[in-house]
């Protein structure tokens, strides 16, 4: 099931999608007593998924806006660092990375930070460029992991069970402030800084340990991998968070970047303006953002 | 003028104190119109201030349970590391910082991470230990400053129009997990780790930049410093953070924390199970939690 956070006339609604035929079909007109947003159809979405099945024709994708389908979290989105080798690797030996040990390459732990609900915007927002404090701007395409229900000291053998639904991620980054800065917090905070999207789609439809991640800027290949070589796969990573922290319908973990971003060029090859980030991951979507002013 | 988020009744409601008396008004016997949380009334403030003057004595604050004062903020509390002098080099000698650089001592630019609201909890709570993560808990008292309007771009000349007022804030961390992790975020973040309180002290009634910073230990006086000390000063932090972040009305930073945390001793005096935690800090309030299971 693909599920759509939609502009539609003006009001943000949650929506069925069926992306072959680019139809919608809201919630709302479908399940008549919910009026939440993605977070809310998450929480409970467990009531009502077998109302979720349309009999009438779809309408037009093309004719609303489609917003990123978490936009609103209730909590800073969490993201993980260094968790593919190669681009640890790369990252290490950018520079870059203010906390890496010398000589360490892949790190012993999952390397943890956050993104505040201000950074997210929809498929094909421009993405700002902050020109007054970056001029080092990157991008990192990413499989994003939505969390389904509640839980604590959930074990890696029943953490997918957890797992609502997957989305695309652009964990866009000031490299300049992430250096600066020392943590990385700000550096990957800015307002419009995690383009996500298009869709929210659930976990039966999608090996989300196993699926190519891809991203082009301006048609160019950068990065090419799966989720098979994350170095903390997805059970590690939800057993780690939910060891100390609860995990809550709705969280979402942005699961790290592949090798090939900017600064694994020599020199580092930064974002301008009117370039466009394109990811493609496989059975997830393909989330298209411009740089902006 | 002092807030406060209070227990009545089973309900969480945000009060007006008398703290010399230990009485209290519910907003919403002075403003019946209102029936938000402490973010909303923050929010909301300049609309009805001149109304919150009561005309009847006011309840007893024994009678009822003081939470923190923001508990269900919006997003992530913003913190700052390593911000006041002795203790950048009590935490770079310890050992547990791995984001430090070889020889330096204070950082060149505000060290900044993030505490979700699940680590929120009030005055008088215990402190959760995790002890199947970390067996290395410490406490960092903290001033934090609560952003009162919306502002991006806010120059320190300005900033200081944009705090609505001040709370204490305990940091608390899982030392062995804010080094292991590399990023600060996981060891900071454990469910329980943010105590806060007891009141929201607006800022007409403190000099936020010139207060006594105090903590103790089972009595003992661990941290005795002043805001004035702060390597980046409150202005700095606001115009640092809304250079890139628009703030929001509800919207917390936790400065940093002076020397004497628990790792700033050798050998470290971690926290115990039934070990006390009090902070004051001056004209703001007293925090004191206690280590529990």
């Amino acid at each position: 099931m693909k599920l759509a956070n939609l502009q539609v006339e003006g009001q943000a609604v949650v929506a069925l999608v069926n992306s072959d035929e680019n139809t919608y079909w809201t919630i709302q007109s479908l399940v008549p007593d919910f009026s939440g947003d993605m977070v809310q159809l998450v929480h409970d979405f467990s009531n009502f998924k077998g109302d979720l099945k349309p009999k009438t024709a779809g309408s037009p994708l093309a004719d609303v806006k489609v917003l990123a389908p978490i936009d609103q979290p209730r909590r800073n989105i969490f993201c993980v660092g260094k968790n593919y080798h190669e681009h640890a690797a790369e990252f290490q030996n950018s520079g870059f990375d203010s906390s890496a040990k010398n000589g360490e390459h892949a790190p012993e732990a999952p390397v943890l930070f956050t993104k505040p609900a201000s950074t997210i915007i929809g498929p094909g927002d421009k993405i700002p460029r902050h020109t007054s404090v970056t001029s080092q701007l990157d991008y990192e395409a990413e499989l994003g992991v939505v969390i389904g229900k509640a839980g604590r000291n959930i074990s890696k053998a029943n953490a997918m069970d957890y797992v609502f639904g997957y989305t695309v991620i652009n964990d866009f980054t000031a490299r300049d402030l992430q250096k600066l800065h020392r943590q990385w917090f700000l550096g990957k905070s800015l307002d419009g800084f995690c383009p996500m999207g298009p869709y929210l789609v659930t976990a039966d439809e999608v090996d989300g340990q196993n699926i190519d991640v891809k991203c082009w800027v301006n048609g160019d290949l950068r990065q090419n991998s799966n989720t098979s070589k994350l170095i903390f796969d997805i059970p590690t990573l939800i057993e780690t968070l939910s060891a100390g922290i609860e995990l809550q319908p709705g969280d979402v973990i942005a699961t790290g970047t592949p090798a090939g971003v900017g600064i694994g060029f020599t020199p580092p090859k930064f974002l301008q303006k009117g370039d466009v980030v394109r990811i493609e991951i496989e059975n997830v979507g393909v989330l298209e953002n411009e740089v902006g002013e």
